[in-house]
């Protein structure tokens, strides 16, 4: 496979945006990726595009086509791709692929989605009843549940805190409120993080990352022919994508598809946890940060709180990770969030990153977690970017 | 490229299975391709899932997980695709992809969908509102009012007839009947067709495809390692994937998608319409098959209507034509529907077609067409195979 570069991205705030179409908030952002690498519409030859469950929010198929007609892109090969919350990322993966494998130079990512105009009714629905309704769904079991059994244990078996895992929400919404696109904009201290309402002991408000409205899209070209659109492309160092083993022969405090992810990336980008100068990483909830650190390497297992507390995951910490703000910062917006990870760290290795700039930053990479069915992620996704 | 083949194929008979979940449909489908490569579930190393809405049928997130879970299958890499009405082949295709570009060896496509479920209401919703929604939507277009707006216009230009339109879903029912797998098994006479329901003129029922539950799957495999697993693989030689042109600037009589992806997969499979031996085309409403003859250069433009009449279409014609019975009479199972047309396909150039079987058939093209936004299909896939 050849060397694929990043050339451009663009993206929408993350907030609530009612009063617009889904197509109109997928148009805007793809309208800034291509602007973003000095592209015309037309130098697009191959187009994914990430979204959960536009019809469960009240949108039509085929939501690529009617985006991307709308800006004068057509013909070309246009696919829509869902992986529950991993949904943006597996756009991202399969244009890289397109790329890397020579079906063509130039291929656009891009997801979006629409959460706000669905009734709390619908919201449930999708994310506690349906995911293996069989099983967890018609336990009661939601994505908070799922992840305060995580919490309880790590707390029992490590020693873990309330006080650590509120430290994750704190560092994130400090560096949120440093981002103009993030959608919660005031920091918080551990103690209002602790004292706001309880969603799901140990997991309070303040730990659990808001829904919202967005689009987030990144032109991915190949690497010859990147400076040509960009001064500073970004290499795409490892493109990585497995599904769940869910094992029931170990405690509940590991996601096995992070690991498994993490090593085939490591091993494809020649590189090492230490080789990483930041990362973002899928924190829907606190304490998936805090095992996400040990499952990526980052520290070893069990050490996650206190890899929070003594600041290595802050901006001049071991490997600052979330200095976008996060999940927790700019809401959770499916289809969405794996491109907008990657947006940040595209900002990041170019130095545009503002206030939260990560200085030095040569390398970076993203986590993307989808589904949880029985102890374990049902998809998960790793890329690591290079300047 | 390497060469590729397709190894096993299973499906379930599309019909109504309300007191089944989705994920028992496809768990079906995908053992019986399987086994029909005799491999083992954990020889399969990739999988995309073509589905349609899900959700709008109310069921969960990520069922290509919920599916392989079940029977055995994990770690892989697995990706849900959506392509409207061309769900299906659109997951076929990214099979096919990552196994002629190396990724795997072994690759494993499959749909499902459960329609049956839903209420008219929703059903309407779907194909009615929400795939354009600014443009036909809004203005009360559906599926049979766009097609019947095809249907007269050909009428218009070429002389096409009543008859002549209603000779297709005569034709298809008539093979339907002798397809076990097919949802409508009763012939039907000119006459009846005519005389049916008025849905919209000059579309008849019998001349709208039914919808339906189901699920079905096909085992793709390297070229170089199929006479392991079949004793008659069929090879892949071509497979191609166009999106929409929308011209406004020809009349409403030719989908300009299949124009252009016939070109390309004649291209790739260096052959022309005079090779093939038999189709599988996208008639989910009898004109739709008229104007695929013509697109795909099976006839000249305008001269649809004879081919059918003349008996060009049919076995012992120029060129049979859905003698699974088609979409008229196995019923449009969106997701399922692409690889539905490619299972028969197979069966055909096994010569396991029983009382439908196209003596000495050796190759075999297969057309399916997703979404109808303003003059064009949104996207098109087309797949030709070899014995």
């Amino acid at each position: 496979m050849r060397a694929v570069a990043i050339a451009g991205i663009g993206g929408i705030r993350f907030g609530k945006y009612g009063d617009r179409s889904l197509r109109v908030l997928g148009e805007e952002a793809c309208i800034k990726a291509i602007r973003d690498a000095g592209m015309k519409p037309r130098d697009i030859q191959a187009a994914y595009v990430g979204n959960l469950a536009q019809w469960e929010w009240g949108q039509g198929l085929l939501i690529g086509h009617s985006v991307l007609r709308e800006i004068g892109i057509t013909k070309i090969p246009i696919t829509r791709v869902e992986n529950g919350c991993a949904t943006g990322s597996n756009a991202f993966h399969e244009a890289w692929y397109r790329v890397a494998t020579g079906a063509c130079d130039i291929a656009l990512a891009f997801g979006v989605e629409q959460m706000t105009v669905a009734s709390s009714e619908k919201i449930l629905n999708v994310f506690t009843g349906r995911q293996h309704a069989e099983r967890d769904g018609d336990m009661g079991n939601s994505a908070p549940g799922l992840f305060a059994l995580m919490a309880r244990r790590h707390m029992e078996e490590f020693g873990t805190t309330r006080n650590q895992m509120a430290m994750v929400a704190v560092k994130n919404r400090k560096y949120g409120a440093r981002n103009p696109e993030a959608q919660l904009t005031r920091s918080v201290t551990v103690e209002e993080v602790l004292k706001d309402r309880m969603i799901c002991d140990p997991l309070t408000l303040p730990q659990c990352c808001p829904r919202g409205d967005g689009a987030a899209a990144a032109v991915l070209v190949a690497a010859k022919i990147a400076r040509k659109y960009s001064s500073v492309p970004i290499s795409v160092a490892a493109s990585v994508q497995v599904s769940g083993t869910y094992p029931d022969d170990r405690s509940y405090t590991c996601f096995d598809t992070d690991v498994r992810a993490a090593e085939a990336a490591y091993k494809m980008a020649g590189l090492g946890p230490g080789d990483i100068d930041l990362a973002e990483v899928h924190d829907c909830f606190s304490v998936a940060e805090i095992v996400h650190y040990e499952d990526l390497g980052f520290c070893r297992k069990g050490d996650g709180g206190r890899f929070v507390e003594e600041g290595h995951s802050g901006i001049g910490g071991k490997i600052p990770v979330n200095t976008s703000g996060g999940l927790l910062s700019k809401g959770h917006v499916i289809g969405a969030t794996g491109i907008s990870q990657i947006i940040e760290l595209v900002r990041q290795l170019r130095g545009q990153a503002g206030g939260r700039q990560v200085e030095g930053a040569r390398v970076a990479l993203q986590h993307n977690g989808g589904g949880f069915i029985h102890t374990d992620t049902a998809s998960c996704f790793i890329h690591i970017l290079r300047k």
